[in-house]
């Protein structure tokens, strides 16, 4: 190369990579900057209290004035949920295709953000963002109106799969646009960004299909109500519920705000067709026989809230389960949701319904590729590099391989981590420094007030409870006129641990009266002094550690 | 049936049902009880901060006289964990197989317990208490020395299978008594009791046999060390790597303090086959190259003590992680466990060792029976009573189908719950009651302190923190002669949310001077209008929910 660095594509991932989740990418070439995806992650176990959690946009924020758009794979949660919270802080035009944009203008509507600048696209279709164009290609995935990137920079394309498997047999019957993905490849593409999610998985994901063929199975012999829970935004899954339910004459109840909502935007958007007269009001479920009735709700992740649950635990204001129900529960547990799920199972069948969940037939299929459909997709791409992304680092590295064993040269993969910073151009491609990233906590009304100090203190509490004790000291002489009080909570059964507790405020009544002997008046010391007497007595009492919070109040 | 009544055996279920863990069991007639098993489990999610959990043995208490001993079926934790809190309140004779006690022997030692009655007994023997015998029966499980009893009671033989799988090809070659179960059911059998862990898998569980090929393929390709976490009692398993390890000319380095307690007391007891010089003081490990490595540690939980995180997080005192290991994962994450174990793994990976793991290979296999080995069982026994065990009620549901699809009458099977009064005799079966029964929570050194309102508590302060309200007024007037004084942890960040503090103090401060306005003294209603008022300030503000304790002080 000459001494005039050639301008070097940026390819920097804000969040995705090392979680499954909150993905969001940056794409920059000279003064042009497209962001790829928006979304959000569920918080960890640890993160407690938070509701959600949102990459952190500083990089954004500090080059506002090249973000020509941003530009979206589909409409689940992990890639537009932070759009709210990003569009407030980076005004940029959106695209992204018809039911994406429609659940993104829904949340936007929730959220009281108004005058967004949402461009409905079409796979197929392309959009010049400064000096890119950015081209849409039709995937598969669990959500209908997926697609993938391919971004024709200057120095070559760059293809992004967002989140996507190949159905052969879709429900829609449009399949994932594999030729131009053959097309792309043979006339050479710079760089593939993939997901990484189901790289674990050997052979490929089922069609869609299959579960269409066991609901109708299933709905063949049953002989009271069936309960489907799926996720929402499955608009294809909802359909062969549909399907089924027309084929055996029954009337069809939606439970569940978000349940209602996708149902309504997909039916005027036209991606469900349910014939008319089919979808009947809760209220008149009573009008019919049992064996007439589905319901479609959501709660297939045991959410608590969610309307499955209620109804396994009797708490729905507007149905009740009775013995013969039938309820299918649709879905995988997404990874930390196994025991409330089971729970959920558990109690259905307590209540005398039948449940027929993963564990027992084909009622749900993923909606990534798995490793023989990843293989075809590097085949027929051929990239010149290679980025495995939306995976934890077991999947990144696991999909590096598979690159790798295809024939691509090592030095032509890279594992990225969120805000690495990878210049790529025809010739070449390197690591280059980083960018902020990291995750904002969001509580409540909070982004971001809540910290690592914040959560260890909420652990803290959260296994041993606390004491505060309260002791009002007079400024002159420190001599103590009221107190020391002492208050618990979360620590134990005051009453029936009066001694303990009466034995907790004799220590440190004492530690106040050596230090008044002593003279000892300075405040953090005499707090310090409290807080490790009390805790050594407790500790050597019954081997708990709470939180101790000494408050000197003086007059 | 004559006016007097026929003397009838109960079965008492104290745990162990609507759960997987806390196995205890009682057998009764007249004036004898055995208990089979004793043991506990590990706490739920929203048990915060409690160490494990114990059954509710009112019921042994108050029967003190009549408990002839304990029984044990094998050494498992949710088998044997109870026995140091139920033998310090009841004091009996434990009968169980070698290995078993060798278990029990150290943990009595390490909880301080000493003079416990411990019986060995072997399979095939029979131990008279009372008037009923135990007979003790080889099963195959994951962990050595597991036998299943039959309780020769004067109504009929009760089968307790406690937790088997049939291994047609055990590391051992002793293969579960088949013949016994079936000689007894040729007998006849009043009530089978039997493990309904795996009655959702179809098929039959693998051969222990099969992951000790997949560790031989391993090992015979391995360059560097090998590092191989399993479950501490599965010792058949640490023989298999004791076996690839000596096959391939590996020294061995034993890692962990319960797997190092194992190994120890296996092989004293001749259940662990370890060639002289085979296991090498970790401190020698250097001697040797890597490929002459091979290292046995705990941690396959993820567990963040044990010695494998230790190692992943570069944290173990003795040994650390170099690129070119390879770690193997021979173990299933149990129910909530998988984002620890997730996160163990992607550790690894990154430090630079290759990570093999059940969803790559076939690491692992379960110690539980499938359908067909449930089948076979029933089939072999034939019992006139049947009580599916050991499962989340799913379980028990899906086994008592089993049950009545093989031919069983509806009405001989029993799903009971822990407490509830199963009365059997020649004629008849039916439920006669409840005696207590529920889980102790121990935290530390407490055994029963922690209940509902502290964990109630515990999860308040863990999502949203708390905020101390002290203020110190005047005995005569009620007036306020310091603060308030507001104190938070767990709530927000103080430094970059100190107006919403200000604003707080200033949302008392106004209630206050109400108060004082109003000539309210009495302190539970400054308490609530303080708590309320602020309650509404921060939810409105912010929309969260601290606890809010507020303190007054009087001088």
């Amino acid at each position: 190369m000459g001494k005039q660095q050639t301008p070097k594509v940026k390819i920097i991932p804000l969040g995705g990579l090392y979680e499954i989740g909150k993905n969001i990418t940056v794409i920059e070439y000279k003064n042009d900057i497209i962001v790829v995806d928006c979304g959000i992650i569920f918080p960890e176990d640890e993160m407690l209290g938070i509701d959600v959690v949102i990459p952190d946009i500083t990089y954004l924020e500090r080059n506002k004035d090249k973000i020509r758009a941003i530009v979206l794979t589909h409409g689940h949660e992990d890639h537009i949920g932070a759009l709210p919270y990003v569009l407030q802080k980076v005004s940029t035009p959106v695209y992204g295709t018809k039911l994406t944009l429609g659940l993104v203008e829904n949340k936007l509507n929730e959220k009281g953000i108004k005058n967004a600048n949402l461009n409905i696209v079409k796979a197929g279709q392309k959009t010049k963002l400064g000096s890119m164009v950015v081209e849409y290609i039709r995937v598969n995935h669990s959500i209908p109106d997926a697609v993938a990137l391919a971004i024709h920079t200057p120095e070559g394309a760059i293809v992004h799969t967002g989140d996507f498997k190949i159905d052969y047999t879709p429900i829609n019957g449009k399949m994932m646009d594999l030729n131009r993905f053959a097309d792309l490849g043979s006339r050479g593409v710079l760089a593939l960004l993939a997901d990484s999610t189901n790289v674990e998985r050997t052979g490929s994901t089922m069609s869609e299909k299959t579960v269409g063929n066991t609901f109708n199975d299933i709905f063949m012999d049953a002989e009271g109500r069936i309960i489907v829970a799926t996720f929402a935004s499955n608009v294809h899954r909802i359909q062969q519920i549909v399907n089924a339910a027309v084929m055996f004459d029954r009337k069809i109840v939606v439970s569940g705000r978000s349940m209602i909502n996708v149902v309504k935007v997909s039916t005027e958007l036209g991606y469900l067709d349910i014939p008319e007269g089919t979808i009947i009001d809760i209220n008149d479920m009573n009008k019919y026989p049992d064996n007439k009735i589905t319901i479609i709700t959501t709660g297939s992740q045991g959410e608590p809230m969610a309307a499955l649950s209620r109804l396994a635990f009797s708490d729905h204001r507007k149905m009740e389960l009775i013995p013969g129900d039938l309820v299918i529960i649709s879905a995988t547990p997404i990874p930390g949701n196994e025991k409330t799920v089971a729970r959920v199972i558990n109690q259905l069948f307590k209540k005398g319904a039948n449940v027929i969940y993963e564990a027992l037939a084909d009622v749900h299929v993923s909606g990534h590729a798995c490793k023989e459909e990843l293989k075809l997709i590097h085949s027929l791409i051929k990239p010149k590099y290679f980025i495995p992304v939306h995976g934890e680092y077991r999947h990144l590295k696991q999909h590096a391989q598979l690159a790798e064993d295809l024939g691509l040269d090592r030095d032509n993969i890279f594992i990225l981590e969120n805000g690495s910073v990878l210049e790529v151009c025809r010739s070449d491609a390197k690591l280059n420094g980083n960018v902020p990233s990291g995750h904002i906590l969001v509580d409540g009304l909070g982004v971001g007030d809540v910290g690592n100090i914040v959560l260890r203190d909420r652990k803290h509490l959260s296994e041993d409870g606390l004491i505060v004790v309260v002791v009002t000291i007079k400024k002159e002489d420190g001599k103590v006129v009221s107190g020391p009080d002492l208050v618990s909570r979360g620590f134990v059964y005051v009453r029936e641990s009066e001694d303990l507790m009466v034995e907790a405020k004799n220590v440190v009544r004492n530690v106040l009266l050596d230090c008044e002997k002593n003279q000892i008046t300075d405040w953090s010391t005499l707090k310090s002094r409290v807080r490790d007497s009390l805790r050594n007595y407790l500790y050597q009492k019954i081997k708990r550690n709470p939180m101790i919070l000494p408050i000197i109040m003086e007059i």
